[in-house]
């Protein structure tokens, strides 16, 4: 039997991103798409429990099924894995996203909550995302990375726990240098907030902000990406720092 | 100069388990709170990006300064460090959430977003949840646990780049055996969705789940706070998976 891939995204169904990786993916097998009737970015791991989910199906081709749901990325995962997957997916993807989803960003991230999600349930998992926002970003550079690491997740698996954080540089496919297995680079988003006053005379703030990442080591991904390696972080879905348990000790003194 | 305590939650500012916060925290130091307007369980680390924030004064009183914001905890925490603290926040607290967050739970709650948010921003930060859904919870016998936290956390810090994900169990005060520094279980939701008809004869799908953690080793919350324990897990904004990286080497091979 073919391989079943489920995809999802962040930035809704209807992105160039989720349609170049649907594309791909079909070499491999068949497809299910649920993403985001809207744009989802920003929404890290959120799930939907106040009011229940509507599906819309777009398609229904020969290996291909597009779904758009009212919910999250992460509800994508869920719903769509449970109940729209004709079988258990070998492989759940999210992306391509129109952005960097590196270092400190996966945290935000509705393309990366959805792909920690599919871990957490046990699935294979990668996330993509190409470095340019722009809703009509050329994704063609990025096509031989993607299937290159499609291809190697469905012969190997990846480790118990473990999905892919892959991020991809805006540059021409002969300008990339190669990939590199990394780890997030420590970085910050300075925030500021805009305060502008409405026409009624009443105050509101808008999130704007500068993300900051210094001398970022060569292990890392924001040095991968700026000189010009795709960056492929392993992450886990489990935020304990093992080491500080031991510093502790002394907080179970009451 | 007094400590400055910011506090969130994700229950909405006039949850209880917020009120029973702040009541402590004030013993400690001044104290502003910024909570949603509106239940925020399961917003995860989502920030908002596509409209701007609005802010409701609550209270203004000596030491004690209350807002309603209309988004996430996640953005209450960086928009009320930024622009509603009269100085940089000393310490950052999250909760009293009605209901736990051990395990894989701190990857969809609010509240631990709003802590992890702190930790990025460079604050020390604690999450506090009591495992009892209910709004009218009673949060008496946790009240020595957090100030105990709360003291400790102020006099001694934490290590850089980690807060605390505290869980309290539903039990009388003497009844508590004491608090233990743990990892996060592993385990699962196990979802199934319920579908629905409505009147107009179009499908909805509710989520629903089981909690499954089988058989948590000693050194674990979900072991600790079913043994009469507090469980306190040190966690950090990092996904990566470190020892996953050597393993992964063969992917750089294109």
């Amino acid at each position: 039997m073919k391989p079943l891939i489920l995809i999802t995204n962040d930035d809704g169904f209807a992105a160039r991103g989720l349609r170049a990786l649907d594309e791909i993916a079909m070499e491999f097998g068949d497809v299910v798409v649920m993403a985001p009737e809207q744009n989802s970015s920003g929404k890290s791991h959120s799930i939907t429990t106040g009011r229940p989910l509507r599906v819309r199906e777009i398609k229904q081709d020969d290996g291909l099924a597009v779904y758009a749901c009212d919910g999250t990325p992460v509800d994508c995962v869920k719903l769509a894995s449970e109940y729209f997957c004709p079988r258990k997916p070998d492989l759940v993807l999210s992306g391509i996203n129109h952005g960097s989803n590196s270092s400190i960003n996966v945290l935000y991230s509705g393309t990366m909550g959805a792909v920690i999600e599919a871990t957490a349930l046990g699935f294979n998992a990668i996330g993509f995302s190409l470095l340019n926002h722009n809703p009509e970003a050329d994704f063609e550079p990025s096509r031989h990375i993607v299937r290159h690491l499609i291809a190697q997740v469905l012969t190997h698996g990846l480790p118990p726990d473990i999905s892919l954080n892959v991020n991809i540089p805006r540059l021409e496919q002969h300008q990339i240098k190669g990939i590199r297995i990394c780890h997030e680079a420590k970085a910050q988003w300075n925030d500021s907030f805009e305060k502008r006053i409405d026409p009624q005379g009443r105050p509101y703030w808008w999130l704007t902000g500068k993300f900051v990442c210094n001398d970022p080591p060569e292990t890392s991904d924001e040095w991968a990406l700026a000189n010009g390696y795709v960056s492929v972080v392993p992450i886990h879905p489990d935020f304990t720092h093992y080491p500080a348990i031991a510093q502790l000790q002394h907080l179970e003194v009451l």
